[in-house]
């Protein structure tokens, strides 16, 4: 027999995340009832996966819960933003118990560390897609834009982009390898980390950023544009990780590191002056973040390779209906 | 060739709906920016719709933005409150600008109409499905829930309901008809009309509300277990409209308006007490609603008929995974 819809929300969903005191009425009526914080923006966020597009059919549904909602809290990330509230639409084929159950214990989890209430949703079938809203906080007058950059800001990146485009590789066995590394790369594909916590210390330094998803190249060259400049990046200063160089080589691991795609790290820029207080009060070791060029006022994005000649990378990230 | 992603957006959603003043930040950076209203609370609600499950294939695609945007307004009017801002999450096969151009014409009239911006979204490629969360507001601590109310509370409907389903119903050539009541229920089923302003006034009047989108009895019995109650409707008092009756006969129109779903109408309760106060302040012919029956101690749905005799109705409403 079926499960009913209402008995899903009802048993998969409905204690999902945390409980927040500003959650007047959670997940059962027509709509949430929310008290957003007094002195903030409202900042609000939707990002949508699809089966074949943004995860191999047959991803482990823990798996997908968990990006479904890193995805959006990656964008909140890149807006300075705190988390407070979700909302979840799955479409599914059919409403297999292990699967819902999976794939609410990821997304939950991830709620649970970022201190975020699932108070909305709905279930419908169809194919497998999944779209999250998330609604989170930023004082007044103070999110991240893309478009505060200025010529001559230092751009930085955290963590180690690439992984996750190689990861994604290994998910659909175009690249082959069991070794440890390997599995390190799976996971970080499955697993991504949006930056939350450097995105609200980053209020104090950054003058632009962005979520890195379409790739470091792609979307560097993205809060360049906005902010009415171009940025340059040195091949030679790209953070890879030691498991991504050794299981692709050097090589395509900077290829990857700019052009991979689905990173959910932070892409920001500092101006030159606001650099040595940045490096003090958040060190780059313990946030994981390192400077990899810096913005000018020649428009789009180059990478200069240790030779200072300009690097050609043709495929510039990633784009649904694109090249 | 095909458009990217980055310039469908720019093209066709920027400035759909209107601008409001609310708005520190629209399309365009990773997360929207918004500033609540003083004094209320946030509202918040997310639905999708999916080709051949909640619209026919082939359905006008103005059509089809319409009703994306339209279920959800519905949602915020049963809650008493005011819609202020939109996200859409649009999923589709590839992107043709003829059908872009049209949905976003449709999404965007109904924006207008009850003030609506478009804050965010996305799109993607892959099956058609379409998910759309709108925010508003209602003063603090006096949304509508579905709980209030009690045994004794006269229940009531809004509109016509089972127009839509019998418009589906045309639209799937399951019924066949060419006569003008024919076309005036397909224009319902593919333009529904959420009644917003009337869920704002019921503010002053209900003791509960809910939006019949899943057919009357089965909303009607959500709303009445929700307030730990049942519900009894009096079968003749039913408000069905001429050209659904002459189109497919009394009986089916009465078991449409019952069962039939889709109708984004508002069925509400009202303290016996307060219900001279309603009628006056909202005279029903000018609101267009009507009293249908009564909640009562024994839980369930029932039908009473003109004889007074209780009846069967076998199928009730619409579960995306039920029977």
């Amino acid at each position: 027999m079926p499960i009913s819809e209402f008995a899903l929300i009802e048993r998969f969903f409905r204690h999902v995340g945390v409980r927040r005191a500003d959650v007047r009425l959670g997940i059962g009526d027509d709509a949430a009832l929310l008290a957003p914080a007094a002195g903030c923006d409202l900042v609000a966020t939707v990002d949508t996966l699809v089966e074949g597009v943004h995860f191999p059919a047959g991803s482990p549904a823990a798996s997908i819960g968990h990006r479904a909602l890193a995805v959006n809290l990656s964008d909140l990330a890149a807006m300075g933003a705190r988390p407070a509230w979700a909302l979840l639409s799955l479409t599914l084929p059919e409403p297999r118990e292990s699967w819902l159950e999976e794939f609410s214990a990821g997304f939950s989890a991830l709620a649970r560390t970022h201190q975020v209430a699932l108070v909305g949703g709905n279930t419908t079938s169809g194919p497998l897609c999944i779209s999250v809203q998330v609604l989170g906080h930023v004082p007044s007058g103070r999110a991240l834009l893309r478009s505060g950059g200025k010529a001559g800001d230092t751009v930085f990146v955290s963590g180690t982009p690439g992984d996750s485009a190689a990861g994604l590789r290994l998910e659909l066995g175009r690249l082959k390898d069991t070794s440890e590394a390997a599995a390190y790369l799976r996971e970080r594909f499955l697993y991504p980390a949006p930056r939350v916590a450097l995105g609200e210390r980053l209020r104090d330094f950054a003058s632009a950023c962005i979520d890195v998803s379409d790739g470091l190249l792609a979307d560097g060259e993205k809060l360049a544009r906005a902010s009415g400049c171009g940025v340059r990046m040195l091949h030679a200063d790209l953070p890879v990780s030691e498991s991504l160089v050794s299981v692709v080589g050097d090589d395509t691991a900077r290829r990857l590191a700019l052009t991979g795609g689905e990173d959910y790290e932070l892409c920001f820029a500092v101006r030159a002056a606001d650099v040595p207080r940045l490096m003090a009060e958040l060190p780059p070791d313990q946030w994981a973040y390192r400077a990899i060029g810096a913005l000018r006022e020649v428009p789009g994005a180059s990478v200069i390779a240790a030779d200072a000649t300009v690097m050609d990378f043709s495929h510039s990230g990633w784009d649904h209906f694109g090249a």
